[in-house]
C-alpha cells in the first residue's frame, strides 16, 4: 500500500468521533474513536483530536507526508468553515473548526456536513467515480444529502444547498423536529420508517409482531427483521417508505438531472427490501425524458468507514491532487 | 448604440417565431416575426428564418460583425442540439436544428428551452446580473425553470435538468398532458389557476362573476381582472396558487440554495396577487438555514422581448465574449 502521501479525514458524530489516515487511493489506516463529548465545547474535542492524531501519527512510515485535513460534522458550511447550530453537539450558535484546526495544524482544512462527505466519497472512491451527476442520499436517523454538478459538490449561494430532508411530502403531514410539517426525512429515515409502522397498525388489522412492542421501542433494524420472516405491516411500511423516497428523488432529477442516486447509511443496508420500491416509484414518477435513464444504487463505500473515507475525500479535492484510481 | 458586434436570437413558438440582434449590452434591433407554421418540417422553419435574417441583416450598419446564434425553442435539448418530440411542432421525435442552421451559417449555434433562455437571459441582462446562483421559473401556459448554478446554467447528465413544472405536488392530484399526476404545472400556470377557479366555485358559496363563464372560456387575464375588481374566489385562486408555487419553490431551495428567484412570463404579470402569497409561503416552508436569505422577484427583462433577449444571452455566454454591463 502506497501510504507516503496521506490525509486525515474525521468523521464528528454527536456520539462519537471517528478518524483515519487515507491515502490517494482511499486506502484507509491507523483508524481511532474517540467519544466526543457532545456537551464540552469544540474547542476542547479539537485538543483532544489533536492529541489522538499525533499518537496516530507517530505509528506510521517516517516519509509519510501529511496534505490535509478533512471533516465531516452536522450543520457544517463548507464556505465558511463553521459549525452552526448542532442539535446534536451542545456548541451553541457558531464554532469556527476550520479556524481551530488550522490553529494546531500547519495543513489545508476543509470541513462540511456529512451527507456532503458521504457524497464526496462516493465519487472519489466509491460507485460513483467517473460520473459528472450524481445524488447521495444518507438513510440514519434523519435523512442527509449531498448533490454532485459537472463534478464538484454543490454548495449554492450560502453553502447549505443539498437539504432534500427537508423538502415537503405533505404540507399538513408528520411534525419534523426542524419546526416544519411533512418534511420528507419525517417518513424516510430510521425514525420515520418506525413512524410508518405506527400508522400502518393503526389502520390495518393484519397481525404483526410489531403489535407487541411500544413506540418507544421500535428499532429500524427490528422491523427489518420482522420483514425478512414475512411480517405484512413491516412489509408495506418499506414499500410506503420507497413510494415516498421515489417521488421525492424523481423530483430532485427534475432539478438536477443525475446519472445515478446512491442510497446510503443504516437504512439502506435494507437492501432489496428498501431499494426495489423505491426504484420502481422513482421509475414511475419520473418525467418522461428522464425515464430509463436514472440509475437507483447503494453506496459503494464501505459502511462502518464509509464517513471517515468520506471526510478525507474532501480533503483531497481540496488540495487538489485526488486522482480517482 | 454599440451595434458593431451582434448575435441573433431566435424564439421558437408554437405559433409565433421571433427574433432580433442584439449587441453585448442587450439592445436589441432589427426585430423580426414569422408564423412559425408548425406543420412544417423544422427545416423549412430554418430557411424561412435564414430569409428574414438575411433581410434584416442587409438593414444593419456595414460594419457589424455577427458572432453567433441563439436559438430558444420548445423541448431543446443543448447538449445534442436538437429539439425532441416538440408538443407544439409537428417536427417528429428528433430534429438537429442546430445542424440546419450551421449548414446555412458560418457562425456559432446553440439551443436550448425558452425556460433556459430566459434564465441566462436574466443572468447577462436581468435582475440577476452578479449573481451565481439563481432559479428563473416561466409560467405560461405550463410552467418551465431554468437553473443557474456557479454562474452556468445547469443541464444536468442528459441535457435536461430543470423541469421544475413536473415534479409532484400531489400523486393523486391533478391530471397532467405529460401522463404523470400532480404535477407543479397542473396548478401553477395560466392553465393551473383557471383550474384552481374551477374548483374553487364547487368548494365555495361565494358570489362570483366567473361563476358566468364556462370552463373553456376561462382565462388567466379575466381571472386577474376579477381580482382586481375585489372578487373573492378569484383572489382565493391567487392565494392558493402561491402557496404551491412557495411550497415547491422551497424545495427547490432546498436542491441548489439560489439568492434570488425569478418569476417571468405571462402569469407573472399579475405582479403582486401572485408574488405577496409566493413569498409568504416560500418563507414558510423554507428549511431553517434558508429563511430569510432568498429573495423572489419579478424578471427584469421586459416580457415582449425576453425569450429572443434570452436566445441572444445563450448565444453571447457561448461565444465566450459576453461582459455583463
Amino acid at each position: 500500500m502506497q501510504t507516503n502521501e496521506c490525509v486525515i479525514g474525521i468523521d464528528i458524530g454527536g456520539t462519537t468521533t471517528s478518524l483515519g489516515f487515507v491515502n490517494r487511493q482511499g486506502a484507509l489506516t491507523c483508524e481511532a474513536t474517540l467519544d466526543t463529548l457532545a456537551n464540552q465545547p469544540g474547542e476542547t474535542l479539537v485538543s483532544r483530536l489533536y492529541d489522538t492524531i499525533e499518537k496516530q501519527r507517530s505509528t506510521l512510515p517516517p516519509q509519510t507526508i501529511l496534505s490535509g485535513i478533512g471533516i465531516g460534522a452536522p450543520n457544517a458550511n463548507y464556505l465558511r468553515g463553521t459549525v452552526e447550530n448542532p442539535v446534536n453537539l451542545n456548541w451553541g450558535a457558531l464554532t469556527n473548526l476550520v479556524e481551530l484546526f488550522r490553529g494546531r495544524f500547519d495543513l489545508p482544512v476543509a470541513i462540511t456536513n456529512d451527507a456532503n462527505a458521504a457524497a464526496i466519497g462516493e465519487l472519489l472512491f466509491g460507485g460513483a467515480r467517473g460520473m459528472k451527476h450524481v445524488i447521495v442520499i444518507t438513510l440514519g436517523t434523519g435523512l442527509g444529502s449531498g448533490i454532485i454538478v459537472n463534478g464538484e459538490l454543490l454548495y449554492g449561494s450560502d453553502g447549505f444547498a443539498g437539504e432534500l430532508g427537508h423538502t415537503t411530502v405533505d404540507p399538513d403531514g408528520r411534525v419534523c423536529a426542524c419546526g416544519k410539517r411533512g418534511c420528507l426525512e419525517t417518513y424516510v429515515s430510521a425514525t420515520g420508517l418506525c413512524r410508518t409502522v405506527s400508522e400502518l397498525l393503526a389502520k390495518r388489522l393484519d397481525r404483526s409482531t410489531l403489535r407487541e412492542v411500544s413506540f418507544s421501542q421500535f428499532t429500524s433494524k427490528q422491523i427489518f427483521e420482522a420483514a425478512g420472516g414475512g411480517d405484512s405491516i413491516a412489509l408495506a411500511a418499506f414499500v410506503t417508505t420507497g413510494r415516498i423516497l421515489g417521488m421525492k428523488l424523481a423530483d430532485a432529477v427534475a432539478h438536477t438531472s443525475p446519472e445515478a442516486i446512491f442510497l446510503s447509511g443504516g437504512l439502506a443496508s435494507a437492501g432489496e427490501l428498501l431499494l426495489a420500491p423505491t426504484r420502481r416509484y422513482l421509475e414511475e414518477f419520473l418525467f418522461t425524458p428522464y425515464k430509463g435513464k436514472v440509475k437507483l444504487l447503494r453506496s459503494e463505500l464501505p459502511e462502518g468507514s464509509g464517513a471517515v473515507l468520506g471526510a478525507a475525500a474532501l480533503a483531497w479535492h481540496e488540495v487538489g491532487i485526488a486522482t480517482p484510481p
